[in-house]
């Protein structure tokens, strides 16, 4: 896989990404148009990820379930917003069992339809509530243009739905979720991102308040990287989800719905990756140290796999995510640049000279070549490696931070967001209105990012049109 | 929930199951007909069993994927005997972003086909075999009937597929994962188990052996608990699963699949539960202990609780999956009836004579009633509370498997099967034809089981048609 080289990221990033993501082994092409296949090593790294978030959801109260993963055609009509938002991309199941249905079925392209209906049957008194589901699993939105992670018919996420008592409690939780999305973005992803609240367009379909977590990619586009919505009584009138207060009478719930896809894979490629391919953060590779035995006799073979062997269960047993390439139908140079390919963040060689020295080579991935290696002791190496993996981790994030202010402009007028928004983030006031906003998307294929929640003491002017702006927003052109 | 009792199991197991099913919380009927929601208490039931099952595949070298749900209509045509397998069964979605489409996709009931067709590409030499892939998910099987858990159109599962160089190897993998379906059983759901090889009728559509584990539930009928399929070269030459061997000469692989599937759930249920409700395995029961603090005056509110609280951490620092039920608006007779219902293996009661005695009363779900109880020191609870657990994780496996060795029956002729099989299994030898077999079902209602591996060493006559006999087989009415 690793021989032929990648397309160079400042050449053709789009190509690069491609190239990457077959070469690193983490997806393929379906044969379904739209659809992928997420292969063992791309797996392992979501599974990494979904650990981190299960753990975070449940700490704070939340408990798994599963819903059907066919919804009547009916339920997405009950919330005007939300049927205009999904109905252009539903797949249809119109026959079951040889018989053709008398009302269609739809994928699940989201579920707030199908858990509303059943909350509605769940919840009674406000004994019952707030009520805190997550459902893991893929959903389906008709997509004919693949682009793996990014952009597939079928992916794979989780959705948190909630249901309170008030609307503070239910925005409470909304913020409380993207929350817990920043720090997994910065502890886990080493991805630094922007908190702040969606414009009216840019909001989820059937939602009053869609908050979201944005991300500088290395193109510096921007990718929305999780959402966090508040939708009021909008679902709760549309399924009746309704409670008895304690004094007794019928009130309608609050909800919330949240997520984080498997496109955050692609975040962790366009963040980190470079020419030689995957650069991952330490925390959720799923190989977070690979050993590479060198040697030419079978001499050197005995001595060699002997440290080799003692240096893999050691740090196997230190909790490290090691493995071993004793490979012997490829060259040491092979699989060098083919652990490189996949992102592992340290590469240990063990070579004669090595164990004659006692001692052994550490190359960092993130810094290939000569400024990421180093010769250290075989004592305490599970010290030493541990210490290097949190070093590189801070490291990615450290890079990606700098890289993202170093792109976000400050422009002084409209001419010049336009000009800085070619090749960067603008970060302005903006007066909120949709003219505003569309004007920027037809000038400069710019989006609204989201309006941060972090914002200057000041007000000021829309850079667009020149009226009174109490808020900043994000412009970018994004994924 | 756990006011209104339960029909009583000897009166209507069927009705006893439903009303099981939901009063425990585990699940809930779907707005789609045939589908189930899985509610969280279920769902983290079903957790554990995933998660004993994952450690153990990954523990054997298996690695998980991700295959998509929908699957080309025209790749169930390629395995003639897959396609009249599942044709009846299968969910298709034809309509597409508002379009109809050129080929209509199926919602997959099994990935051997879509699995087959991407080993087929990723496949090319010995070495990079064998492949080793599990897939979790859900699939759909069309079905109008619903009973929870045990017969859904969409239903939860693993499936494993693997792709060998050799017949030997597939074959040993197909039994290694039977071993793991047994031990899983055994250990951690209390189930006892027979392994053993499905009759031709029988067996997977398209395989050539199916193995399975079958398991007595309570009424005396079998279940399959899980099954293990050898394929031959029957997908590989379906799909071009083909290899260049050490001789550079093309082959085809040899395939296997094989799950476990949320139908295990149900053999949780017929298995082990009783009158009062749900009995769980201590070893997968999503809570293992439940504490009742007991008190009337907020004087002995504050005492008991007190003393609750100490016990609640330091169960849990002793990881014992503990739940304290400090609800102030049900009686600690509704608490006890409720927690019975859900099977939590052990029920700690503090009231303030426990505070006094410096002892807590300890409720054994297996055994409710006053034999069931006893009371025991504070000091040490963590201690005694876990050999309780283990005490009844091994009870339960042996009253199972007494309960099951009694109603296996030896009839001494046909006359005899046909009446024992009214209530329990016959154990028979068979001539393994297809004419004997259907007898048995038409006269009995009652199917082949399967052809346990543990054979007496002699031979015998078959107990329909007296011809020669090698193996004996299990007729028994099943799910």
């Amino acid at each position: 896989m690793a021989e032929d080289k990648l397309t160079k990221r400042a050449d053709d990033f789009s190509e690069w990404y491609n190239q990457l993501v077959l070469k690193a082994d983490l997806a393929d092409y379906a044969p379904v148009r739209g659809c992928m296949v997420v292969k063992p090593y791309g797996w392992a790294l979501w599974e990494n990820i979904t650990a981190v978030l299960d753990k975070e959801f449940k700490a704070t109260g939340h408990v798994n379930a599963a819903f059907p993963t066919l919804i009547p055609m009916s339920f997405f009509e009950k919330e005007k917003e939300h049927v205009e938002g999904f109905a252009p991309e539903l797949a249809v199941v119109t026959h079951g069992g040889g018989q053709e249905l008398e009302e269609p079925l739809v994928v699940r392209p989201t579920s707030e339809t199908i858990i509303g209906y059943m909350y509605s049957k769940w919840v009674k008194s406000w004994r019952d509530l707030p009520i805190l589901i997550v459902q893991w699993g893929s959903v389906l939105r008709w997509e004919l243009r693949t682009k793996l992670f990014l952009r597939t018919a079928e992916f794979y996420w989780h959705e948190g739905h909630t249901a309170h008592a008030s609307i503070e409690e239910a925005k409470e939780e909304m913020y409380r979720i993207l929350d817990i999305y920043e720090r997994f973005c910065l502890e886990e992803a080493a991805i630094p991102v922007i908190k702040g609240t969606k414009s009216d367009t840019e909001k989820f379909a059937g939602a009053q308040i869609t908050t979201s977590i944005e991300a500088m990619m290395w193109d510096k586009r921007a990718l929305q990287s999780g959402t966090s919505h508040y939708f009021g009584q909008n679902f709760a009138k549309a399924f009746e989800i309704q409670y008895l207060d304690n004094n007794n009478t019928l009130q309608f719930c609050e909800t919330t719905s949240w997520a984080i896809s498997s496109r955050i894979i692609g975040a962790l490629i366009m963040v980190h990756s470079d020419d030689q391919g995957l650069v991952l953060p330490p925390r959720l590779a799923p190989i977070q140290a690979v050993i590479v035995p060198i040697f030419k006799t079978p001499e050197e073979k005995i001595k060699v796999m002997e440290v080799a062997e003692r240096i893999f269960k050691e740090l196997k047993a230190a909790g490290i995510r090691i493995k071993m390439d004793d490979r012997d139908n490829v060259s040491s140079g092979f699989k060098f640049n083919d652990w490189e390919m996949r992102g592992v963040p340290v590469r240990i060689e063990v070579g004669p000279k090595d164990v004659e020295k006692e001692s052994v080579a550490l190359a960092r991935r993130d810094r290939p070549g000569r400024e990421g290696k180093s010769f250290v002791p075989q004592a305490d190496l599970n010290i030493t490696v541990s210490g290097l993996l949190v070093e590189i981790q801070d490291s990615l994030l450290k890079r990606a931070t700098e890289y993202r202010d170093a792109n976000i402009h400050h422009p002084k007028d409209y001419e010049e967001l336009k000009k800085v928004i070619q090749d960067g983030w603008a970060f302005s006031y903006w007066c909120e209105s949709r003219e505003c906003e569309t004007k920027v998307k037809e000038d400069c294929k710019a989006t609204t990012r989201n309006i941060p929640f972090d914002q200057p003491d000041e007000e000021g002017i829309c850079i667009v049109c020149g009226k009174p702006s109490k808020r900043k927003v994000y412009f970018a052109r994004a994924y």
